[in-house]
């Protein structure tokens, strides 16, 4: 997906609001948002946004030397999905169709996301979307695809919500699943630790992609990545970042997300607050 | 009042709007976004908002050659306001206190603004602040002052606003009111032949301020509006822009606005969406 002007404000927003946690002083601060400011020019529009915001918050680490500004909040949303998740584990289990009722979990943790501007309150947003009505909903080939599949790969996107993650991925505890995080901390996006901290290394293989961005963005993810992304049997992509990155790439995958912005949404041709779970280039 | 950081998305928000009405393609409106980021590191916190706005709104008469991108939205919203005309001035006739009324739908005018990144619906907003209490309502000395005052100076703020601050003028009747407008268009402020347009003419002395800016920056004033700036005995100040410009001046003024932004608010110490009628310096 490329970037829409739209982005931009958003980049700046998103510059102010990562900006203010970790400035020293508002010198500091007026430094990130000039600095960003002048990305622009530098920036193409071909770029996914992206690309764009990994150097938004490269630039931030540059400047205040922060390297993890939502650790913090990280650790607690972490702990905030953990403790609902006996809770949710149960939805799961009392579900006539368990696999789906894992989806809209995972789906539902896509709401844990400190990079788009807006609040979320976690258990009543999670109540709400496992009622809500998909926009796109590709189960029956989801489930064929899942049923078939011996290796899949899971791309994270949030902290948080990779404890929603780990739901669905019990719900195919009969797979070898590789659980994909970013090689560095962006936004509120997961890496390594928080992964472990979510418990996925019970469920899972934790690799890193190699991506410094908030999305999978390919040239830059790493080898090892490249090579389960092309020989894994199912790739599922959760959220907006990776979608970003991977909804031009020529080989089967699914998306799972919550449209969280305008621009998604437009990308998608759906409403804001939508939820899908698509496939692309299922044969 | 000096520029909030929360400012600075702001205009890059404001910058990507007037150049979607104006950009001949996506080329141009990407040199618009260009040249925005690049004036946030020449731009000092200490300057008002309203000063910022004017160097944005400049670049992009610069890069697109438009010199009035809200030319049509502003007959608009003149036309849609003097079509409310005759229910208000009922509204003010049947009040038991005709200039308070008259306060209330100037204010009511002022929600229509084009810069702010807010939707609204006129009538309906009307109708909601005629019975909406006020966060700070200095009316008694408002009242007072008014009365006592021989020469009356009302700084309008945007086009189709203007309607209503003429029946807040006609309970002026006996004063010699002068009505002061932008220099130049910038977003959908009112200037002369807008004023005209509102018939303002009938009721007041129209004049320009020199402002070339979102607001009136004093500095930037020209010598005729200086004068009867420093002399009239009651200067009435209109909406945001205005207020960004002149809260720090020593003279006493009273500024009737609704604030549209939690930046306005935050200086005010006020809620956002809250109205005020508020006296400063008044002895």
């Amino acid at each position: 997906m490329k970037t829409y002007f739209e982005c931009i404000p958003c980049f700046m927003q998103q510059a102010l609001k990562a900006g203010k946690m970790t400035a020293k002083d508002n010198r500091q601060l007026k430094t990130i948002l000039d600095e960003t400011g002048c990305l622009v020019k530098t920036f193409s529009m071909q770029s996914t946004p992206a690309e764009y915001g990994a150097e938004v918050y490269k630039l931030i680490r540059k400047i205040t030397g922060v390297e993890d500004p939502y650790k913090e909040i990280k650790q607690q949303s972490i702990k905030e999905a953990k403790e609902l998740y006996p809770e949710l584990k149960n939805i799961v289990k009392n579900s006539e169709n368990r696999l789906l009722t894992a989806v809209r979990i995972a789906i539902a943790g896509n709401i844990i996301d400190f990079g788009v501007n807006k609040k979320f309150n976690l258990k009543e947003d999670v109540q709400r979307i496992l009622t809500q009505n998909f926009a796109v909903l590709d189960f029956d080939t989801f489930n064929d695809a899942v049923q078939k599949a011996k290796t899949i790969l899971y791309i994270g996107d949030n902290a948080g919500e990779s404890v929603f993650d780990k739901l669905l991925i019990e719900e195919m505890s009969d797979k070898k699943v590789i659980y994909a995080v970013r090689e560095i901390p962006v936004i509120n996006d997961a890496v390594y630790e928080d992964a472990v901290e979510s418990e996925l290394d019970e469920v899972a293989e934790i690799i890193s992609s190699g991506a410094k961005a908030p999305g999978t963005i390919l040239n830059q993810c790493n080898e090892n990545f490249l090579n389960i992304f092309n020989t894994a049997d199912l790739v599922i992509s959760k959220g907006q970042g990776n979608y970003e990155g991977l909804s031009d790439v020529k080989r089967p995958l699914f998306f799972l997300l919550k449209a969280k912005c305008s621009v998604i949404a437009r990308d998608l041709k759906i409403n804001e607050n939508d939820i899908i779970l698509k496939g692309i280039n299922i044969s």
